[in-house]
Order: structure tokens, then C-alpha cells, then sequence
């Protein structure tokens, strides 16, 4: 069995355990945000935990790759969602995995898949664990046992590719060791997602993860060149190929099937060399109305900024952008190849042309080479991803303190962006009033657009009332995904669709595609093992 | 019954009757290239063809859409293969389907589909015909007869949604009938095969075209925004969205479907403004190696040339573009939104800086706002352009004076491509030799080039023994595709796989989504009636 890290990720919460926010700093925050309790609700020790005894155990060959301990089922029990911490602060542990395997290759991958499948084991692949949407956690009761995959010991970069820019990767492999990997070489993924640190390759291309582009290559379906893939039904690999019109892609079969199909066990991917150049500036607008035609006008240039953040006021103001009613577009360009002043100064023109305030001093350009991590920005860049991966350990802190804090993200076209916003904000404004009797915030950045449409990322923090809070969440996370499928805006851009999001993508899905998985799950995953109740039923 | 357009397209080879080359310059053609004839042979008279008689007809409430006559049934026997136009001039018109249908909407499609489905007859649905690899031609014995869905009758762009910039376009638009109808709202889909006068957008959907850009947008796939399929199972149609991580993409697995799995009928897609500012220029390489450098250097540096189209030394001697054993690399680049001459002088450098020597003159800017049509390129672009689109009629030409003539395109990565370039130059020159027992012609260009790689083109010219042609293609086409598929490089880049391409296609795809698309034909097709034969066995 893989030796566990020497750093401990939270098994209750968000991120390591030593990251978690202090009681005291908790304290501070439930008096500035809506947080009903005086004290932060005590996290729960491992040892008082009440896990149901595992119901299943793996025939003797696979014993060595299997646990049934206490701190590994609490861990794997659910993923980072509003509703898992709450349910973890409260001991709430019924989903727990009979077992938990770390399989160190695909030979193990198979042979635990045929056990699972010969025994009726549900089995929940399972990377970082930072699902939001109920993505690792098994509801039902239609088999003997549930076995979490753990794939984080496969996390290799095997094979680097000088001539074609590209890398055969282990899915295990969490975003910072794959790319402490590859940043010897020169190279890096350029995928960095909120949940960076804490999320694994195969949980990216699993869940169809958005990145670090803002435009062009926003998801990293875009950086994939092939997939090896563990079916129950055998390993499928695709050839690697920089394009293709052979037939359907069957990569794209895979990208986004969320366990429901196999196990990715490794990838091709696309590398970038690590940029020398970048420049980044932010610009505010006044009017509402202004800043989406300059948001659209920059999608519908062919720039292609790496960055294109807009904050709308309140987001502007929590995140201490703007404090005056404005809205914020924060622009960033970066290239390994060439200059990119002439490509911001182009943005900044456009932005200036549809109204847009150029903040002082915001393009002054940074050295970055020679600094140890590729992620250095200007100031305000830093101290927004400073406070932007910090953000999920403050939602835990709030959650102590009793407040419900929920995040979704979507996308739509243009025609519809303006009305979906004011619709959102509108009426989850009023649905939290309704649900928690009280009022409370609802925040909305972009963080990807395309020229036909944009990705708005909401965060809604409510005071809760202590012990009705999952209700009040349910009701409001229905509010949500019934306003997104009203526009028809999709229930996810990124965030995946899990068991949480199954109302609004069961909407969403032609009712025909619906069949189609339900064949292809039924071809590649027989028996029913693998993450069952996710994107169809069982 | 729609009526039949003013101009009359061939029924046995390409594009416009009108145009094909006459008989007195096809023997000027013979002359210059290894054409065996001392005279074109001459083409059949419709009224000489004998035409199995129809086997089947349809209830009379479908006889308003379908016919049996000669031209129609002639017309959609065969797509615009080599091989079909030899059977075609031979006669040998064994495959011509029993009925030609010309749905005009949706329920047209339906009706047809549900009686095809009861009457076990094989529906192939027909864009423009223009296939090369046998994709509108049924090879078989296991139906009732054989319909041809022709939906060239359906080709209104219906909708422009100009926020968005994106139009719902009715899937038998051709080419040039999708631009008129865009051109006077300053749009463009800005999407040029070779084919464009004679294909469509349900074509370019359901085979993967590649189009215009040479980088970036390679493929139709990257500017759908939702499709709308007619499957015998009912109608599938997905939400318009400009980015989506809600389950595997339902689009993905229509485009390349190639008429299997149901009969695109209309889709939403992005559009273009039409660019104002367009740049061209042609840099030449002494050395392969040097090009190949510059080329990759070129792809990798994020720069995004629309052209980027790299010749052989044979292809830039057969274009005129270069006769001193250079190979020629043309660069292109536009926009709507802002001046090109920066991205094209930074385009320049790279090429420069790895051997390349700048044509004089190539880069002097022209005014294109106010011309009638959008192609007008820079003169040496436009010479390409006309010889690009009149290559086919030309192909035609050799066909009639026993030439053999073939092209097929792949992609692969760029530690392969040199490999891969030498040995399909080297064995497919062998193998002509071997063959047809004289030397032929093998030339190469890039079509479309990505980070990771690039997508060359081949075009073979050789002598044909008279009345053994088709056994020698047959025997070369097997040679290309056995080194295709020892590089793993693609079949198809973008020509598709039909039913010529499914010895190359079956190594390439993965047996499980093989099975995968079985399944998925299973569940839309039950009846198993849509195109049998195309990509997976019936």
C-alpha cells in the first residue's frame, strides 16, 4: 500500500489539515459575514467517528492494496461540497467506502475492477476527492459494498515528448506533482484550476476541467492528445494524435464521463513552455451595460487574452478590486514565444473604446524569469490568487460558523448573458430571503468566455439556521440550477455534474444522448460497478 | 420535389457538368502527365445507362419527395472518389440506389426514416456528394433497396443571432448557398474545403471537414454550438452553449457520425465577421530539415497564422509556386477586429530564423473592404486558390486519359512527421513502380499544422494500365494506408473514413469504441437502416 503524504489533507474539510482556518479567525469571520453561531461547531475527532463496519473484504491477492481504516474511509467518504462539510462537521459519515484501495499501476486497476464486478462492489474512482457535486460520494444501496479508487499513487510523468511539446502522464497525479515534474524541462500544463493543489489529472479530464485560459483553450479537453482508459470491459487507448476526422472522437466519449465508464489511468497531454512574458491589467467600468460590451467585444477579437476576469460590483468589492459600486475586468496575456505589450495595449484600446477605465500603473511589466514557481503575476494578480485559493478553507470556516456559502458556474450566449445575471442575482436574492429568512450576498464573476457566449461563476453566502441548513441548501441549489435550465444555460462549465447537478443536467441532456451512455455504460461497464448514479441512472 | 438548380451538376465526376475539362485539353493533360490514352474516354450518355430497375417505392404519401429517374438515381450513385468516377465513366452503375428522396423540412426526414425503418431499405443521407472515400455509395445486399436522402432542399440559414455571433443553418446548405445568405449581414462561417461549391454543412458536420484556418479551428467541430439530429429513434437536439463540462460532449458524438447514427438537420453555428484585414507571404527553405523547423517553430509559437500551408519541393514545382527544388511555406493571417501586419511580421522572424528566405514582394498589404466576395486573397494566393478548386476537374481530366490519380491527407505528431513524410514519399514511389510498373508522382503539402504536429496531404499521380485501374488503386491504397497506420498517424485528418478508409480506420479505433458505437447505433437505428457499412459493420 502507498505510504501516505507526509502533509495530511483534511479528511472533514477543504485542502490540508494544517490549513484549516483557526476558531478564532472564525470567530472574526461570522461576525463579518452572516454567520449565525458565536463559535465555530467543533470538527469532530477521527477516533469518535461511527463508520458502519466494511460489509465486503478483497479476496487475499488484493489485501495489499486495500485498507479499511478509519482515517482513509472518513476521507473518501465525500467530496468538498457545501453539503459533505456540513455532514462531516456533524459526524454524518453513512457513505463512508467499505474500503479504500490505492492502486499503484493498471494491472491493480484491472484486478480490483474484476473482483468489484464479480462481488457487485460499487466502485467510486476517486482522485483529490475536491468534487463539489457529489461526484465521490455512493448513494444507494444496490450493491454489496463500495470500494473508493484511489488513483493518487499513480501520479508519473513517463514520458516527455521535446519534439511535440507533449507528455504521457499518470491520471493520479495531483496538479502540483505533475507539475513539479515537468517544470525541470521548461514545461508546464498551464492547468490551474481552483482546486489545483488538491485535484488529480484524471480527476480533470474525468470532470471536464476548466483552467487558467480565459479564452481559446478553456477546459482540458482542449490539451489532450490520447487517453488510456481501464474499462471493466478491457483497456481502451486511442492513438496519439494532434487531429483527427476518423470518425467520432473517442476521447471525447471518455473526457467528461466521470468514473461512469473506466478508470483513466493515463494521458497524452499537450505541454506549454513556460512563459516569459506577461502583462496584465485591470480596467473598471461604471456602467453595467458597458462592461459586457467590452467583455464581448475582447471575446469576439481574436486576442485571445489568458486572462479575462470580470468581477461584477459586489465580487469587485469582497475581493477589494473596486469598493464603489463598479465592476472590474482584470486582463492578462503571457506568451513563451513573443511580446506581449502590443496584445494588451490592443485589449486595453478595446476596453477604453466600449468605456472601460484603465487602472494606473496596472501595465507596468514584471520580470518573472528566473523565479522559482511559474505562477508569479503582478501584485493584484498575486494577491487575487492568493485570496482565490484561499477561498474554499474560508467557505469551511464559514460553514463552521453556520452560514450556508455556495458556489455554481454555467455558460450561455451572449444574447442571453445580460438577463441570466440579472435573473441570478434577482431571484437568488429573493430565494434567500424566502429559504433563510434573511438577506444575503450573491457575487458573480466570468471566468471564461468565448465569442458566443461567457462562463458567470455565482457565490451565494446566507446566514443558515443551525441544524436546517442541508434543507435550506437543497432548496436553494434546486433555485439555481431551475433558473440556469430556464435560460438554458448549462448546469455546469466546469464544475462537473456528479449526483448534485443530475435535476438540472437531466433537463439539459437530449433524452437521446441519455440512451446512448446508458448503451456505452452498458457495453463498457456490465455490471453496473462503476460510479453508479452519476450523469445517468443505474 | 424540389426543383433541380439552373446548372447541372455531373453525374459521373466533379462539380458543374459545365465545367469539366474538355476533350481536346485532356489530351494536352495526358501529354503532360503519365496518362496512358492517346484520347479521353468518352463519358457515358445518361440515356445510355442501364439502371437496375427500383426495387422498392414508397407509400404514396412520400411520392412528392422521391424519385427513380435516371439523372437523379445516376447523380447519387457514387460520391467523387478515384474509383467512383472510373465505374462512372465505365457504366458500372450497379450501386445506384433505388429511390432519390428530397425531404424539405424535418418531417419530410421523419417520414422517410420511419418507412425506410418498416421497409428495411438502407437510407444514405447526401449532402453535396463530393465524398471521396465512399460514403454515400451502398456496398451490400442485406436491405430491400437503397434510398437516397438528398438534403440539399433544406438550405436556409433560419436565425442570426448577431450578439452572439452564431446562425441556426439548415443542414443541406452547400457551401457557396450558407454564404449568400450570410454575406449581407458582414457574416461569414468562414469554413472553405476544397469541396465548398458542392458539400454542405450537414456533410461538413457528419465527416469532420477541415476548413479554412490552418490553425486554431482546424475542424468544423470548433464552431458548433448545438446540432440537431433526425435518428430513427426520434429527434435529438442539444442546448446552445458556448462551453459546456456537463457530461461527454452530445455534439462530439454526432460530428464524424457519418450518417450512422441519424441525419443532421439543422445547427447553430459560430460565425465570422468578415475580415478587413488580411496579409499574406511565401517564405522558401533550401533544406527539408530547416522548413520542418520553421514550420513546427511557426505552429508552436501561439501566433495563430489563418494560412500556414507548407509544399514540398514536388507540390511548389506542380503549383508553379517553386522550381528549384525549394519547398515553399505560404503564411496567411486576418482579422476583423484589428491590423495584421505585426503578427505577420513576427511570423516572418520565426521562419526567418530558421533558414527561410522571404519572397520579395510577398508581403504588401491589399485592399479587400468593398470587393464583391470575401476569397479575394493576394494575387499568388489567388493563382493557388483557382488551381486548388479547378484540382478535381483536372483529377477527372487524368481519369479520362487512364491516369491514376489519388490523394489521401493524415495528421500525426511532430516526432513522427519527418518519418512519416519520407517513408510515404519513398514506398508510395516504390509501390507506384511496383504497381503500375512505370514512376509516378508522390507530393506533399501541409494542410493544417498544431502544436503537437501536423496534418500532410498527399497527391499521387500515376500510369494506369486500361481496365486494371481499379485493382492498382486499390493495391496503392492499401500501401498508403498500411504506412499510415505503422506511424499511428490517421487515416483521415478531415476527408473522413467511409467505407474505403475502414481498413485503416478498424486499426486505428479502439475496439471498445467500436463496440461503443455499435451500441450507439443500436439504440438510435434500431432497424439499422442509416448508411450501413460506414464505419462499423452492420
Amino acid at each position: 500500500m502507498t505510504t501516505a503524504p507526509a502533509r495530511v489533507r483534511s479528511w472533514w474539510g477543504w485542502g490540508w489539515a494544517d490549513e484549516a482556518v483557526p476558531d478564532h479567525e472564525c470567530v472574526q469571520l461570522g461576525a463579518a459575514l452572516p454567520g449565525p453561531l458565536e463559535r465555530p461547531q467543533p470538527v469532530p475527532a477521527l477516533a469518535d467517528l461511527h463508520l458502519r463496519a466494511s460489509r465486503v473484504s478483497p479476496p487475499s491477492s488484493l489485501a495489499h492494496l486495500v485498507t479499511t481504516a478509519v482515517p482513509d474511509r472518513a476521507g473518501h467518504t465525500y467530496g468538498k461540497a457545501y453539503r459533505d462539510v456540513v455532514r462531516a462537521l456533524r459526524g454524518q459519515m453513512d457513505a463512508a467506502p467499505d474500503l479504500v484501495a490505492y492502486p499503484a499501476n493498471e494491472a491493480d486497476i484491472v484486478a480490483l475492477l474484476d473482483w468489484a464486478a464479480g462481488a457487485n462492489v460499487a466502485v467510486v474512482p476517486y482522485g483529490g476527492g475536491s468534487s463539489v457535486v457529489g461526484g465521490v460520494e455512493y448513494r444507494g444501496d444496490a450493491h454489496a459494498g463500495v470500494l473508493s479508487l484511489d488513483l493518487t499513487g499513480m501520479n508519473r510523468v513517463l514520458e516527455i515528448d521535446h519534439t511535440s511539446l507533449a507528455a504521457r502522464i499518470e491520471a493520479g497525479a495531483l496538479g502540483p506533482v505533475l507539475e513539479d515534474q515537468l517544470r525541470p524541462h521548461g514545461y508546464t500544463l498551464r492547468h490551474f484550476p481552483q482546486s489545483f493543489e488538491h485535484s488529480t489529472l484524471g480527476g480533470w479530464l474525468a470532470t471536464r476541467s476548466g483552467g487558467h485560459y480565459a479564452t481559446l483553450h478553456t477546459h482540458i479537453d482542449d490539451f489532450v492528445e490520447s487517453l488510456r482508459v481501464v474499462t471493466p470491459a478491457g483497456i481502451s487507448e486511442s492513438w496519439r494524435l494532434p487531429g483527427s476526422g476518423a470518425g467520432p472522437s473517442p476521447d471525447r466519449l471518455f473526457l467528461g464521463s466521470e468514473g461512469i465508464l473506466g478508470v483513466i489511468s493515463e494521458a497524452w497531454m499537450r505541454l506549454q513552455r513556460r512563459p516569459d512574458h506577461r502583462r496584465s491589467a485591470s480596467v473598471t467600468f461604471a456602467s453595467f451595460t458597458d462592461a459586457m460590451r467590452a467583455v464581448r467585444a475582447i471575446a469576439q477579437s481574436g486576442l485571445h487574452p489568458a486572462n479575462c476576469r470580470w468581477l461584477d460590483p459586489g465580487e469587485a468589492a469582497m475581493s477589494g478590486a473596486a469598493g464603489d459600486g463598479s465592476s472590474v475586468l482584470v486582463l492578462g496575456v503571457e506568451s513563451a514565444d513573443h511580446p506581449v505589450d502590443d496584445q494588451l495595449a490592443q485589449l486595453l484600446e478595446v476596453a477604453r473604446d466600449h468605456g472601460g477605465t484603465i487602472a494606473a500603473g496596472a501595465t507596468e511589466p514584471r520580470a518573472t524569469e528566473g523565479r522559482a514557481r511559474d505562477e508569479g503575476r503582478d501584485d493584484a494578480a498575486e494577491t487575487w490568487r492568493s485570496a482565490f485559493l484561499r477561498m474554499p478553507y474560508m467557505r469551511d470556516a464559514m460553514v463552521r460558523m453556520g452560514a450556508i456559502a455556495e458556489t455554481f458556474e454555467t455558460a450561455t450566449t451572449w444574447d442571453r448573458v445580460d438577463a441570466l445575471y440579472h435573473d441570478v442575482v434577482s431571484e437568488m436574492s429573493t430565494a434567500i430571503r424566502e429559504v433563510t429568512g434573511a438577506p444575503g450576498m450573491v457575487n458573480c464573476r466570468f471566468t471564461h468566455v468565448y465569442p458566443d457566449g461567457a462562463a458567470p461563476y455565482f457565490t451565494i453566502i446566507a446566514a443558515g439556521r443551525p441544524g436546517r441548513q442541508l434543507a435550506m441548501w437543497d432548496e436553494l441549489k434546486a433555485a439555481a440550477m431551475d433558473i440556469l435550465s430556464r435560460h438554458r444555460a448549462t448546469v455546469t462549465h466546469h464544475h462537473a455534474v456528479g449526483r448534485d447537478h443530475r435535476p438540472g443536467y437531466d433537463r439539459q441532456r437530449p433524452p437521446h444522448f441519455a440512451a446512448v451512455l446508458r448503451a456505452a455504460k452498458a457495453t463498457l461497464d456490465p455490471a453496473g460497478i462503476l460510479n453508479p448514479g452519476v450523469l445517468i441512472d443505474p
